[in-house]
C-alpha cells in the first residue's frame, strides 16, 4: 500500500507546484464539483487521509478546521506533517494487519484496515481528476495522473520483498 | 489487484446507469478537461485498460476505434466483453507474475507487472473524477466513489489468503 500513498503524495505535491502560479483569489474561488474550491479540496484530501488512518489505528480523532488553514502555503504545510505521520504508521503496516478488521466511529459497519487505505488511496486520485478538469478551464498545466514513470516499480519490489528483489523477465 | 478493478468497474457500471438518464447529445458533447465527452471518455478507460493488460500479457495489441462504439449501449457491451477478458488474465495473477518485468511496444522503459495494473487503475478512477465535475454541471446524480461499502474487504481478504480466512479483530 504504501506506493499508493507515495504517488499520491507526488501528484499532490506536483499540483501544489502548479497552484503556486495562481493568484490565491482563484484557489478560493467556488467551482462546480467537488469540495468547492481548490483550496478547500486539497485541504478536505489531507483531512481524510490523515482521519482514517489515525482511526484505523485507534487514534484519537482529529477535527483541522479549514479556516485555520485558509492560504496554501498552510495546507501544503500541513500536509507535509501529516505525511510524516503517516509514513510513520505504514511503516509498522504488516500483512497480519492489513488484514484485521476495524471500527471506526463514524462509520457502523466494520471495515478492513486494508480497505480504508485503499478507500483514501481511491479518494484522493479522485478529487484529483476533479481538479484537472478545474486546471483545463484555467488554462494551467495538468499534472499527469500516471502512476508510470514515477519510479513507484521499483518502490513496489522493495515493499513486497525487500530491497535485494528484483523483478524476473518475462517468458 | 483484482479487488482494484471490481471497484473500477462497480463505479463504471454506476456510472453507465447514470448516463442512459441523459439524452445522447449530452453525452457526445464536447466538455472542458479529460477526453473530451462523456462517451469518449468511457470508451477510453475501456480501451486503456484492455491495451495496457494485454501488452503486460505479451498479447497482440488490439486498437478498437471510437467510431465504431459511438453509442453508449456500444461502449457499455464493449466494458463486459473486455471485463471478461481481464477476469481471465487477472485469475492468473500469481505474487510471481505481478513481481515480473515488463516491456510494452509503447513506453520505451521496462515496467513491473503491478506496476501497469496500478496504472491502469489510477487512470479510471483519475478520469471518474472528471466526469464527476461533468455531472454536477449537468445536475445529475453522482456515483459515489467510496471504495468502502462495496463490499471489497471480504474480497480482499479472500484474494490474498483463500475464502476460508478471516480478518483479525485489533487489539
Amino acid at each position: 500500500m504504501k506506493a499508493w500513498f507515495e504517488y499520491n503524495w507526488q501528484v499532490r505535491d506536483e499540483w501544489f507546484e502548479v497552484w503556486d502560479q495562481l493568484p490565491a483569489e482563484e484557489l478560493v474561488k467556488e467551482r462546480t464539483g467537488g469540495i468547492g474550491s481548490i483550496l478547500k479540496t486539497f485541504f478536505h484530501i489531507v483531512d481524510v487521509e490523515l482521519s482514517w488512518v489515525r482511526a484505523i489505528e485507534g487514534l484519537e480523532d482529529w477535527e483541522p478546521r479549514f479556516e485555520d488553514y485558509a492560504s496554501l502555503d498552510a495546507v501544503r504545510r500541513l500536509s507535509d506533517d501529516c505525511r510524516r505521520q503517516i509514513r510513520g504508521i505504514l511503516s509498522t503496516a504488516s500483512d497480519l494487519k492489513l488484514r484485521s478488521v476495524v471500527q471506526v466511529s463514524w462509520h457502523e459497519e466494520p471495515l478492513v484496515y486494508e480497505e480504508v487505505l485503499r478507500h483514501v488511496t481511491a479518494h484522493e486520485i479522485h478529487h484529483i481528476g476533479q481538479l484537472s478538469v478545474w486546471a483545463k478551464e484555467l488554462n494551467v498545466k495538468r499534472v499527469s495522473a500516471n502512476f508510470i514513470d514515477r519510479g513507484l516499480g521499483q518502490s513496489l519490489l522493495q515493499e513486497k520483498h525487500g530491497p535485494q528483489l528484483r523483478g524476473e523477465g518475462r517468458p
